[in-house]
């Protein structure tokens, strides 16, 4: 068989994102049959949607599973989870893939590595073998472990995935994906940033020219009792500095309800003028509004790798991220008022560190398609 | 057996209003013992978590079931739905009831007949035989063919019941429960609802003395499509009178994530100063706040049920409530911007309509609690 | 639009029985666009995959849903349709179709019309409107109000669908199809029919000369528990008769386990050179074992309506049919030993009835298939 | 806290097996709250329904979980783990155990690991660490992964739950639970044996004190394509050897249902006088039986553990148990007719081998007991 029909299973924003270089690749590629398969947030207006711009941006979209249990404790994951495996393997049965893709380590792409694995179809996992300090430290390696090929981002995740079991063979280090958007994202015209800004803050005038800070923070799904304190403490300590700040709306991990109400909640008691809220906008435009801005405030992964490649500063709170490599542009703190603080001040004070290519040198779209490519 | 176990199938915040009087009844009979299973939207914080106050009214609540998946599609309504019969029936069989209450017509609920009358367990439909103009229409139908029993608000309701094959001995009209919470709201202090309205509008002060209207509107889910529009269009008209708007959110039924959007979209670009947002309030603090107000504006069935008692003037707009038996305090229009306008300024002249007792005169409470004693 | 998409969900051997010939005129229409999408029983090989028959007649199965969860408690039939409700809505979702089509009461089918109901997608209902004493008539008037369009056997039907409220424009007497697979199964030939059984027989070689009974017997749903009694009983008294049996399995009913049980059991007790035990038998070629036949046993529709036109003797046992009009090939019994045996002694005497045209005429396919193609 | 919620989830004859010995020690002991969780081919009549024997046993069944998706396609297997994770995790919401107990490698104990593992309550896993060649090996290692504590069978599992990432103070070796069951088989009397056989053949009696062979074999989940034939080439050359042969019923995995039709077609075509078929023995009363025995021939995990213990001659054929630890008590065969007959005659020429205590020496149940009283 010369053609190859490939399943990408999209299940988040960032996941399209991660992968967004490799699809552009693999779309031209005229043995390769190429179909996504969307599904969790992917599908919700409250997360942007991403599946419309999927197709806006000329992928087929095979099919849209809508597998999202909402709810804020931690068995809404469990449910999500179930719903992504019986949807997903009645999809792979009528599409029959000969391999799926399934990115990175939300907890639902468990549910997508289940079906494909009992389902006999080869699954490539992309970005494996990293480590971090949450469920998605669980996921990630149960992951590599459900699946076949493993493409991942640097030397240490590839000795991480080998020590799990996994034969060299099937390990290929392809660089993170996340840094051929960040490279992307450094040719993005002002004009497209702001046009996107307009679109999401209305009336309410941001001005990119005035320093501002980037708050973007994820529930820590061990802790997510502590989401509603978290997010409140991290917002009223930001009340005292004299900044204007962007604040991106948390994913849908365990704990984001209350966060989504931490956010309600000190909307309606507090001096408004120098926020910003932020529903949605799309990775590259996202990373480029990073690269004018004077750090990120927050905890997702995005300062540990894209902002390591753009030398934008960041203060990283708490333990999702414990234990990722990570470049000298990240500051670690814990929940603590005055640390945050203090982190903050700092990275304020330094504006700018050198490209580092710990996740590597922006190619990795072209290496993930070509083995992709490759693979029988 | 003289001792019978009752569980009463709560999905959302108007079901627990319309069930609270007869629960207190229940709760204190000793040959009963009442268990409230609780799922879909009376779990989501975006609608109040009803469960938490139902906790604290005393009930207690069986269980917690997660059943929506979150989503603006009409798919979502069938995919809940589904949710509903698997985690319900597996309740029901750990719980093994004797009797379940199911209320009113939210496309859920079929879920819950599903369960029950497919494990032969008696089935208590309240409020029966009802006419609408949306999928609630079906689904209200749909549950009395797998309802045993059914305690409906009046004789109109007790005829079409009893022409759709169900036996005059299984019929009993009880009322409308709804009224009692309306009779109730009348004796709840101002302050009261003070209070709640702060808690939810924060620093943004709400003077109860100046007239206002007040704003709740549901999804056709006939129309979904057209949900964006109409609240829009309402929202707007609405900025061109001169009188303060309290909005409150739509319901969980397809569409109504576009109502959200376009809640959103008008925030960010009309002038704010008159309108005031409310996420959440008690069944009967809402219908104190309603009784203060100078007219409702929507489509919901507390306009044709409870203002009818309240005398409370309603513009009841579309499709919604077509065919309910109606009162006068009701004026109906289409969704058209020039009906809905004339007929809030016809309202606004008039302030005030007679008791009607069309829906019952505030015992359903009572006699619902005693039907539910009397079978065996 | 002048093509029309129509998807025919078929979930159980009978179902495919009764629209086969209907299907044959639908697949040569030029405007239509014919699916099948099968589920529950239809794909199990302990029901005779009867999908597989599906694609050997040449009709295009979209997909196969396994739906069914193995169970002999009530409650399985609650997670059946559940699942039946979640993979039909997406199944839908993907193909679109302009009508679907469902037939008959099994307890799953009102999963695929809760499905189609809740995503507004036009419902054709054939068969509804009859009487029987189980699950099944509830379902049957259940999917009545869940369904758009009614396809019915006779005028009595009519008015039972008429009477739930359902419109005469929408409401079409076509006759039962059965009907026209009776006629067919007049003109197989005995060749076909003793290769059939000794694929299923082997070595245990079945004589057609001899006289012989047929026994089909399902669970009453209502009375589950009786399951096994019941068939023991059936079982031990038909030793006593010297006269060969034909023993059909049951179907997946709760209750049906148990009748398994029952058959296994009595297997391992009894004198078995009387018995013959058939695992599947296609539904035109079961009919002409029936013409061949002293009489039937059972409570299967098939005796009240195929075999009321054939005019085969019909020994109806139990509640199962209850309320079904019939012809007068039937005799109705308890679940009484002396009460079944005198009955069978009866019909063994007369051997032959008059054929009854109660549930049509044997052209019910081709005045569906034209109802089907004049919807718009 | 003192006292200790323990919730064992049971989905399969063998695990409850396995964890019956410590089951009796953790049952009486004041400080734990034992309950069962039984779902999956545990409470399926063709399966014995172990979950009745449990009860008898005087064990608490928490809940029972119908989960098993009937069906022959490895999509079912999907399905079914789906169904687990839902399922479990609302009984786990109701429960709230402190710790859950998962045991083995079965396809479906993949959902209870997710559904503990994503509500953050610690899981137990029993014999993690072994290597064998099918789904299982996935299933195990990646159950590991989502584990807290490990208690495994030898050194050799040890050292691979450790390289596999765990930490060792979370290793514990406890021996193999089935061993306990092995040495507790040795003091069953003869007449409980003949009694269960009886109850299983009826009329068909079986006559220990001759030489006869037991046949025990599950399809291979990554080749189950070829499960029929495998099935059908065992049976018919066991046809030509002289001795009786006791058949034993393949479990739930992907094929065998290919494998159950394998059966029927044998039976109806050859000659049966030698063959005897067994439904269900509970687990030690087998175990007595193949002590009597003079081989096993199959791919049961049984045959590497137990019969190591009990010194029995093994013919394991395939790649099922590829990989594990064995004793010189098995002989390693492909699926060729000539291999397999060759070993039959060289193991029927031994008869017995030396106990090997490679997999424990009896007292697991103490010790998984011990681990499990001591954890907090």
């Amino acid at each position: 068989m010369l053609n190859k029909t490939i399943c990408v299973a999209i299940t988040a924003r960032p996941s399209y994102s991660r992968i967004r270089s490799a699809l552009s690749i693999l779309s031209k590629n005229k043995n390769i049959n190429l179909h996504i398969l969307c599904s969790g947030s992917a599908l919700l207006n409250r997360y942007g949607r991403i599946v419309d711009y999927i197709q806006r941006d000329g992928f087929h979209v095979y099919d849209e599973l809508y597998t999202y249990v909402e709810g804020d404790e931690s068995i809404n994951m469990a449910l999500t989870t179930a719903n992504t495996i019986s949807l997903s393997a009645q999809a792979f049965k009528k599409l029959a893939p000969d391999f799926i893709v399934t990115i990175a380590d939300r907890y639902e792409t468990l549910g997508t590595a289940v079906a494909a694995s009992y389902m006999n179809i080869p699954l490539i996992h992309i970005q494996g073998g990293e480590v971090s300090g949450n469920i998605d430290e669980v996921v990630r390696h149960t992951v590599t472990k459900l699946s076949d090929f493993h493409l991942v981002s640097n030397e240490y995740a590839a000795q991480r995935v080998h020590s799990l079991g996994e034969s060299l063979n099937n390990i290929f280090i392809t660089g993170c994906p996340s840094i051929d958007i960040a490279e992307e994202a450094k040719h993005i015209s002002q004009e497209v940033l702001t046009h996107s800004l307009q679109q999401q803050l209305g009336s309410h005038v941001f001005n990119l020219a005035e320093p501002f800070i980037v708050l973007l923070i994820h529930p820590e799904t061990n802790h997510h009792e502590e989401s509603f304190n978290n997010m409140f403490l991290l917002l009223t300590l930001l009340t005292k500095l004299d900044i204007n700040v962007l604040v991106f709306n948390p994913n849908v991990d365990s704990g984001s309800d209350s966060m989504w109400q931490a956010l309600e909640f000190f909307k309606k008691g507090y001096e408004q003028n120098r926020f910003y809220y932020i529903n949605n906008l799309e990775g590259h435009v996202f990373l480029k509004l990073l690269t004018l801005s004077s750090c990120l405030v927050g905890n997702s992964s995005v300062g540990i790798r894209e902002c390591a490649y753009l030398g934008i500063p960041v203060i990283n709170i708490g333990e999702r991220q414990n234990g990722r490599e990570r470049a000298n542009n990240v500051l670690d703190v814990a929940w603590d008022e005055y640390e945050i603080t203090a982190a903050i001040l700092q990275q304020l004070s330094i504006r700018h560190y050198p490209q580092s290519t710990l996740y590597g040198n922006a190619n990795a779209g072209e290496r993930i398609a070509s083995v992709i490519d490759s693979l029988s």
